[in-house]
């Protein structure tokens, strides 16, 4: 046997006992006569001693193990002189009688410590000696125990996990799927799923009534933006529900997971629509863990003759609250900020309300009278600060988003350890592409309409609301769904605005359609990130973190060199062959 | 709200409750002038009833309900004349107020009941109808119900699931490999896994020391013998762990499903070598639920002067006991069933034990006096019928192996609700492969020797055994693993030993042997064919049956029709062509 305990377990109630650690040796140092090593293995560290009083060879071998040696030693529980109350086996230590190497170790490529001093290529190289540390194996704990908590929870739902294929069919809008030839059947492809939507969609035809999945999706684009190639999906539907349904079974399965995992009584999910959110906050995914909600000036700043505001579609601003004391240098780099050109505002207008009156940057147009509008329309106090911009609604709205976030996190309002849930409705059912200047989804195409709506699908497309919601957490979408479309009628309709032809719809579709034809409940559902949720429960940036061997910006596991070239046999059985 | 019960769970004790049930019309009746509906979900069946005398109108409208239609009622909950205590819910019936109907329905392509007349294509094209009938749908409650046990079994003991990559890199001998090419990395190419035993390896290395995984495989091979080309295994991984570790976790998860899922308390599994399997049973993988183990007679029929006895490798026999009657037309056909090709035997000696003696074919060779020896090698009593094969050891083996199952089947020993696992241990490391003419690893090239037999690896590689076991469940294997090698001198020399030469296995399995040098623990694992379990688990003779979107023996998802064609422009961007 390799152990008795592991390294965390052994407190001043196994006093006198004989044991057997194994683990890794974390470090080692030496006082006078003695060797005392620190043994690490998941569960904690228990520190061994050595005595060249007891045994002068054991000793002098103890002192040879280099950091990360593989060892087992036999030993008695005994009391420590000098407690460690840091970790729970701090008040005892092992006297050792017996050691063995079970592996040695060379000399890691950065330092094996909470803190560490590897780069983050290096350590995404050595991504299996990284993991070693407590920080990132951590997160892979805290992610068992969360897909756990979903289970657990769904569960008692009646919900049932059922496997959906990951060998599935390509569409043509699947301009960003995964392809895979088939060698059975030559010069035809399997695609990987973006998401098992359709698959969910048939269960719910089967009657399986509640369905969930934690499911491996995968999608061939861009990852610059913190994404990866495969990702993970808390993908549900059930049937027999209704939008309100949903909201209530969902919010329950976040509340259950900020308690269960976080010990954290999570209130009620406030609820806004769509409109409200881009209107108070610029953006469809809020970060509500502070206010500072849009004040429109239109009605306020207008005609006065300030030409920037006067040629204007939207003059809106926000109040940072107790931030009058801004210096003119603190200013300057928030108008650089909203002047970057990922954000491309024209310029930002000021006005500190100071215990001595109004101040703005536009006091050349703008008089002490006509500042009090401003500060009656935010509700100014003294100490505050009204940043304002001004330009095309859409536009100004997503630049003061940026302007609000940045503020939210000089004012220290985004912390980590808040965690503000926001379920966002009533999204519009289609949205204008520039590009290939038509309606696309903006959910996708099998989500409903709202019912009375659905006379607007002709004559104004892009005003038509659809049963969809989102989940958002700190401003980040966590989940999204919708009530999905029942009625074969109304799914064909819909593709048609979609732009497909009947042919194509029945081409790439047939099969749902056709399932909804043999008495297709009505039914809806949601998907989680379940990447994304982890490392906002892990208080992390990135979701690089919470996955255990994550891809790089270019898609390669540097880990394992991959992707890589294959053979010409191996590409010759498949029929196909590389154009490069 | 579409329901306030589902169609399950009404009784007595919900008598005069106003209820909202919705579903599926399984089946309409009309007795006078009362009309008889019954409703269905997943949950179970719900009588409705309309009376014309209190609704004309609502009753014409029910008795136009086609079946699989998807309605919704508001009723009464009152007590049925005519009870049906076979189900739940037989007690009582909606006396219905309101009746809407949310989906029409067209006749389905087969009955959706118990017992369907629909063949095996026309199910696997409506796969979502099929799917609605209680014994379908009931095996998918079945795997999520084993899936969850088998995590919060996993999940008691410390082990924590860790995602590895689904796209991961080919290796040469990924001959059955999917490949999966990068868009963003062009000419190159990830790999879907066929299991994730490296990924598991480095997580040990890591420390993470209790890994599990229910997880997606993938192999492109042929599909004739019941296999899918996505599989889901129970995959596991230990440290600092030894055999007997292993096999007492994991049989104490079989032992925990049994009691879970089945409510059976499953006996101690029993143990037994693999050259012990061969010996008694022709199999690595031995049906014990019943007896009739091999009889190796060599000693006792040799040198009488019958040459097929005398000329043979191994003379084995099994004693079918009870069997003595058998006609001389049922043992032609069992003579038949060896002679047949894919069991190759070339005839069958039977003795008879009758009453009046013992009665064998070969008479004219063996007299009363040497069938007695035969006897008592069998063991045989009166009623009892030994039957006989002779030839190459290893081939007779097998031959008799196959005999031995279909006398267990006729003799109806192989029964469904029986349920007898067995490990069986100490299996070869290497085995010879006579198309490549060198070794091959048994299990896999990270199997590690059993310490005593590394010294046999140069002069009789055939000879050394493994530290590897498999579970076998009624004849099947259910699941197999090994203790690792966690050394790199140790790899290099397996590598060495199966034809790789140093530089090749740097190339491909560098990230593990270099894993190896930075403080690997000991360690080992096993991985169970979870499709396979839950088809034995459910008495079912097919994998398909537990899979909710199975492929059928082409690979083809003849619901989805997948795979297909993708068109020229994907190519193009994925940089492959075609060279149908």
């Amino acid at each position: 046997m390799h152990r008795t305990h592991t390294c965390g377990e052994l407190s001043l109630s196994d006093l006198g006992k004989e044991v057997t650690l194994a683990g890794w040796v974390q470090k080692s140092r030496d006082l006078g006569g003695m060797t005392f090593i620190d043994v690490r293995d998941r569960y904690g560290i228990t520190q061994l001693t050595f005595n060249a009083d007891d045994d002068a060879t054991l000793r002098a071998n103890a002192r040879e193990l280099g950091r990360e040696y593989v060892i087992k030693v036999n030993g008695k529980v005994i009391e420590r002189s000098s407690k460690n109350l840091k970790i729970p086996t701090g008040e005892v230590e092992i006297k050792v009688s017996s050691l063995e190497v079970l592996n040695s170790a060379k000399l890691p490529p950065f330092l094996i410590e909470d803190e560490t001093d590897g780069g983050d290529d290096l350590r995404m190289k050595y991504r299996y000696l990284d993991l070693r540390r407590n920080p990132v194996r951590n997160n892979l704990v805290l992610r068992h125990k969360m897909a756990q908590e979903v289970r657990k929870y769904l569960d008692g739902l009646n919900f049932i996990e059922v496997e959906t294929p990951v060998l599935i069919k390509s569409t043509p809008e699947g301009a960003r799927d995964f392809v895979v030839p088939s060698r059975m059947n030559p010069g035809e492809f399997y695609a990987l799923p973006q998401s098992p939507q359709t698959f969910k969609q048939l269960l719910m035809v089967s009657g399986v009534d509640r369905y969930f999945q934690i499911v491996k999706c995968f999608r061939d684009e861009d990852l610059r933006a913190d994404r990866q190639p495969e990702f993970t999906q808390i993908d549900c539907e059930m049937s027999y529900i209704e939008q309100e349904d949903i909201l209530n079974v969902f919010e329950g399965l976040i509340r259950h997971l900020f308690k269960a995992v976080k010990g954290i009584d999570l209130a009620e999910v406030p609820r806004m629509s769509y409109a409200d959110a881009m209107r108070l906050y610029g953006s469809d995914k809020p970060d509500i863990r502070f206010g500072m909600q849009f004040v429109e000036l239109n009605d306020v700043v207008k005609g006065v003759g300030f030409p920037v505001f006067d040629n204007a579609e939207l003059v809106v601003g926000i109040n940072a609250k107790g931030s009058a004391e801004y210096t003119r240098k603190q200013l300057d780099e928030l108008t650089d900020f909203v002047k970057r050109p990922q954000i491309g505002a024209t310029g930002m207008i000021y006005c500190r309300h100071n215990a001595d009156g109004l101040k703005s940057s536009v006091d050349k147009f703008f008089n002490e009278d006509e500042l009090k509008k401003w500060s009656a329309a935010f509700n100014s106090e003294v100490g505050d600060l009204m940043l304002i911009l001004a330009g095309p609604a859409d536009k100004v709205r997503k630049q003061l988003n940026e302007l609000r976030l940045e503020m939210g996190t000089r004012l220290g309002l985004r912390d980590k350890n808040t965690f503000a849930p926001l379920w966002v409705l009533d999204f519009p059912l289609l949205e204008w592409d520039e590009e290939t200047e038509r309606y696309h989804a903006m959910h996708h195409p099998f989500t409903s309409p709202k019912p009375e709506d659905i006379a607007l699908l002709d004559s104004k497309p892009g005003e038509v609301r659809a049963n969809a919601y989102d989940m958002v957490l700190n401003g980040t979408e966590i989940g999204g769904g919708s009530i999905r479309i029942h009625d074969r009628a109304l799914q064909s309709l819909m593709f048609k605005h979609l732009g497909f032809s009947p042919d194509e719809a029945q081409k790439q579709f047939g099969f749902l359609l056709d399932a909804f034809e043999y008495g297709a409940p009505p039914h809806g559902g949601i998907a989680f990130g379940f990447d994304r949720l982890c490392s906002l429960f892990a208080g992390l940036d990135t979701i690089r973190d919470v996955i255990a061997f994550p891809k790089n910006n270019s898609g390669r596991d540097v880990m394992i060199d991959s992707p890589s070239t294959i053979d010409d046999k191996q590409l010759n059985e498949l029929k196909i062959k590389s154009t490069i």
